[in-house]
């Protein structure tokens, strides 16, 4: 059955690969089975995160890039993570309207993810959509995303190339804004770039590139477009594609690489930690009566998370390790 | 020693409040001990979260309520949190110039607050910050952040109360924006009131409120300001003492204190959690090795994390708990 299901995905049947997205959605147990025969067959597409602001007009971008993959006969996979959902796991996406042009195109295949809740998990969802997409064969993964806070970041991490676009007059957070992506970035891209300011963001953008305490082995480039016209996105693709040739020859791959698969998996032990001691904090007497005394102030958090790690968790210390 | 720290904290002692805070910064292992002592002298300072997008003014609205604040004599702290800078442990930080004019007094005390690296923490680091400067005597605690990631989602559920704030104008991701700080915002401040399209975003906002399938305890209150000139600050104050009032009299405030003490134990075991694994993986020969067989996809990251669990995390199944 789920061999069935893996080689159906495999040869980039859709309805396999919608049906195995909507069982990692609502979290059933066989959809990581699935995956695990998956998993070898990935690595091959080339994931791309684009992130940016609301209102930065990168749905828009999204949507021309697609056009231009498909301009080049690439198949173009597109996830486009809604972070601002994370209680209701449904989300109001006006601009997906956008990519409607391209949705009768088979070559295309679309999803949006919205997060689940307080535990997390959005990072870990979003990195397993990207594998099922690249078992079916898209040789692009398109992964757009809202905002820079850390699952943001947690998100670009598992993108070959970040984009991050950026728009003139973004108001005066723009500092603080820069900081953090002059990090995250390996492209930038300067979207409304007719707009008044553009100038000014590409020269401030410069500017913080100079504060680099030492040049990096990858000098972002920063990019001008105009997404609502189509202007910039072919220069665009190619200083993606550029990045692309650079991480292949880079002799720092292989660690990046490896820096990857250890964030993968400290993740999903995270997320099962996480999960183990929530269902005995708010499932358990001993783990209610214990969250009571927190509220009441009458035990501090840090012993009583030392407890429910010996009691939800962990092997008590110093013994061995079994399994190995 | 320790004892002594708490107790000059107790004492609202600045030194050794911000003594407190740089340990906690640094992650010495003292300082938890120090917090420990104060835990059950916090939960008197009343704290509000303040979140909204870059531009959209919330630090001159954070000065103003401090100034509101002030005028009504409370000690007022305030902890910005700036998720945008999480590789560098620092930022740019140029809208707190406008916190200049509470520099000299007294009765303010702030501290900003940048994320440290890729493990998370921040909604730890953050919850802790408060609680030294509850401990400290400080009557209110605004906590304010950028954007809406899942990051901020953690800080803001350790406020008392919520102002989500919104410009008018943010352009067309706001549909989506919304439907996320539908479910965190306890106020609405839209603001620059004074600006084109101020009564469409409120209407928006009460719009989707309509669109909410039960109505809720308290639905929230929508506040026009206009923080650079002063305007609906006081408004807003009191709002937000409304919703503290609606808080402490309502019956599910047990059950709200409880939630989040679960929220906060659970966030340090899968912090605990997320080090020893990451640690295993990085550190020692077998984790390395499992990493990179991950990395050259001859193994999944599922067994992965099922092997990493086991070695470095878990108490192996069918082993009864101890400690109890």
């Amino acid at each position: 059955m789920r061999e069935q299901a893996a080689a159906a995905i495999l040869a980039g049947d859709l309805r396999a690969g919608a049906r195995l997205m909507r069982m990692l959605d609502d979290r059933e147990p066989g959809a990581t089975d699935v995956l695990r025969l998956l998993y070898p067959h990935t690595g091959r597409a080339r994931v791309i995160g684009l992130t940016g602001n609301p209102g930065s007009g990168k749905s828009t971008l999204c949507s021309r890039l697609v056009g231009h993959y498909r301009r080049q006969g690439l198949k173009v996979g597109v996830l486009a993570v809604d972070p601002s959902s994370p209680f209701s796991g449904g989300a109001i996406l006006g601009d997906r309207i956008r990519m409607m042009e391209h949705a009768a195109d088979p070559g295309v295949f679309i999803r949006s993810l919205a997060t689940r809740g307080a535990l997390g998990g959005l990072s870990r969802s979003t990195s397993e959509m990207v594998h099922v997409m690249d078992a079916m064969g898209y040789d692009v993964v398109l992964v757009e995303t809202v905002g820079v806070g850390q699952d943001e970041i947690d998100i670009v991490r598992t993108a070959d190339t970040t984009v991050v676009v950026m728009v003139p007059g973004m108001g005066d957070d723009i500092q603080a804004i820069k900081a953090g992506i002059l990090e995250i970035a390996d492209v930038f891209v300067v979207n409304k770039a007719d707009a008044d300011g553009a100038d000014r963001t590409v020269s401030d953008l410069r500017g913080l590139q100079m504060l680099l305490s030492e040049m990096p082995e990858w000098m972002p480039p920063i990019v001008r477009t105009i997404a609502s016209r189509g202007e910039g996105i072919d220069l665009l693709g190619e200083e993606i594609l550029r990045h692309g040739q650079f991480l292949t020859s880079s002799p720092s791959r292989a660690e990046r690489e490896r820096a990857r698969a250890a964030f993968v998996v400290t993740g999903l032990v995270r997320e099962t930690c996480t999960r183990m001691a929530h269902r005995w904090l708010t499932a358990t007497a001993d783990g209610r009566d214990l969250v009571a005394e927190v509220a009441d102030r009458k035990r501090d958090p840090y012993s009583a998370a030392d407890r429910a790690m010996l009691q939800a968790i962990a092997r008590p210390p110093g013994t061995e390790p079994r399994g190995s």
